[in-house]
């Protein structure tokens, strides 16, 4: 079962100050009204003016720092779990400790991609070095600007996406708190590496290279990967419930990430969770990229639709094709 | 201490086929013959034609997969580690997934970036996974494509440079074996955050934006990057000798980030260690990115200068400004 007796013991968000609502995004992308609603879910989201993914990211570590009552000297570790980054060079997580003002504290930074699921395989990933004690206390933060590698000609994909943070400190737990991940699972199916990607920009096809613009922004096949997504969560999920030793009525709350009102659908129907077990901020955030199941997470505690103890799932695609899920308790 | 049971079981690595001597360099960048191999120690360093960061990582990891008498199937988990990525989307693990053929084999792609530091933070995040028996037997790729980016207008920095891609597969280790990661520990001070980056090609500056060409090449204040690491290297390996409870001298080599010909001059001196006790590949090399430290460990161990047991040390600085230092016996 690979438990982990970590806590997460308090999150941040960000939004952006400007809120683009769907009827402007109608107007935008020349749709009949009614249209970017129908079709996304997302009646707002916020696009960045001048916030950069780095002070985003300050922003909402700042908030989960106050809300624990910690001081960024109360760190030992920062990474930035984002599909997208500010600077092909430093790492963005080094950007962000800097927006902290935090630039002499020596806090070791650096970067997990898996586009979507960042924060996900980060949270896995970093939470073997905090139960180890390696270190005591870390900070996740998922910075996205989604808005700036839109294809605006591409209405039903330029229609999902929101920009916005959201900030994680997880600590070590201990055995009696009750909180801890109880399991947790990633596959990557390569097949579908090109069903959800941004060509250039890399070094496969370089910013200087002369390419046509829409090789430098956001494509995907929505019906392609409906349809491997269908394919494959059904037992993705079950073997990770056989592993928990639980069934879906044992989670309180799913906190899928906010992919696609399709995407939503599916887990819901598929999976067969009812509507109030499952987390929908899209509506008033769009898909925020890996920053969407944090800001789920965040929200559900706000909320008060988890508490301590909570046992929750969360649970996305990303693009890879990757599927990764995770059940704690919170 | 952090002991972690784990083994580098074998190593791959791949050089583009075409090579660029010294010389060939003083004429592209308009020098006087000679002045490439002295400022930079690199004789010859090798550039991709054709080939593709994944390809190259896809056949490092096939080397060290039959230098273990392993196949794909024996992986639990593929992370590619490099400072450079391939496409913005999807990540370059899931592209390397796949130029391995084993686009159905579900294995979790995801990457890790601390840029040139990057295999050896992979090598430490992930090293926890597998001695708590998460994965198994895991692969961290590191393939870089410098030269892409590189800013001919800027001798010094243009000079350091080659392609190229290193595989390592890293497995449990029995307690008695002797193999093990004694200790590991990285800093980051963004202070230095600017000193070595590439501003454009994010979302802080779209490889769309009007910006000049300069903005999305590789740009770096040697100078300024020499006194940061000359000051905070030293106290670095002293507290990381400290928690392993050993002297330099019990250290059998120290395989350092090949960044240039005088971060290694300051390595060895700055540091007391002795020429033959120092993995020196640049000459035939170059900076390879974070390729460049596991580059150095598949030379250690195919050249017979490191054996089962050997005490050595990885150690580097990168963009962030970061330093990043293990002590593991092979």
């Amino acid at each position: 079962m690979h438990i982990r007796n970590i806590k997460i013991r308090s999150t941040g968000k960000y939004l952006p100050k400007k809120i683009v609502t769907a009827r402007e995004m109608d107007e935008r992308l020349g749709v009949p009204a009614g249209w970017v609603e129908k079709k996304s879910d997302v009646v707002r989201r916020h696009f960045v003016e001048d916030e950069t993914a780095s002070q985003m990211g300050a922003y909402a570590a700042t908030e989960a720092m106050k809300q624990a009552g910690l001081r960024f000297g109360d760190i030992d570790c920062l990474v930035c779990a984002s599909g997208t980054m500010e600077q092909p060079i430093p790492s963005t997580a080094s950007l962000i400790q800097r927006a902290l003002g935090e630039e002499q504290s020596g806090v070791p930074c650096f970067d997990i991609n898996s586009t979507c699921l960042s924060f996900l395989t980060a949270l896995d990933v970093m939470s073997y070095m905090v139960a180890s004690g390696r270190y005591r206390r870390i900070l996740l933060v998922s910075s996205e600007i989604a808005s700036i590698g839109l294809n605006w000609s591409d209405k039903e994909s330029a229609a999902l996406f929101g920009d916005g943070a959201a900030a994680v400190i997880v600590e070590g737990a201990e055995q009696g708190e009750g909180s801890r991940i109880v399991c947790s699972a990633m596959k990557t199916y390569s097949q579908g590496a090109h069903l959800s990607q941004i060509r250039g920009g890399g070094t496969g096809a370089h910013a200087l290279s002369a390419q046509e613009e829409e090789a430098f922004l956001f494509e995907m096949d929505g019906q392609a990967i409906y349809k491997m997504a269908a394919r494959i969560l059904p037992g993705f999920v079950d073997s990770l419930l056989r592993e928990a030793g639980c069934s879906i009525q044992d989670i309180e709350l799913v906190i899928p990430h906010q992919g696609s009102a399709m995407a939503m659908r599916l887990i819901g129907r598929k999976l067969g969770i009812a509507r109030e077990r499952l987390m929908f901020i899209t509506p008033t955030h769009g898909n925020t990229i890996a920053a969407s199941i944090p800001m789920g997470l965040h929200e559900a505690i706000r909320q008060g639709r988890i508490a301590r103890g909570s046992r929750i799932m969360l649970l996305g695609t990303s693009a890879g094709l990757s599927v990764g899920g995770m059940i704690l308790d919170y």
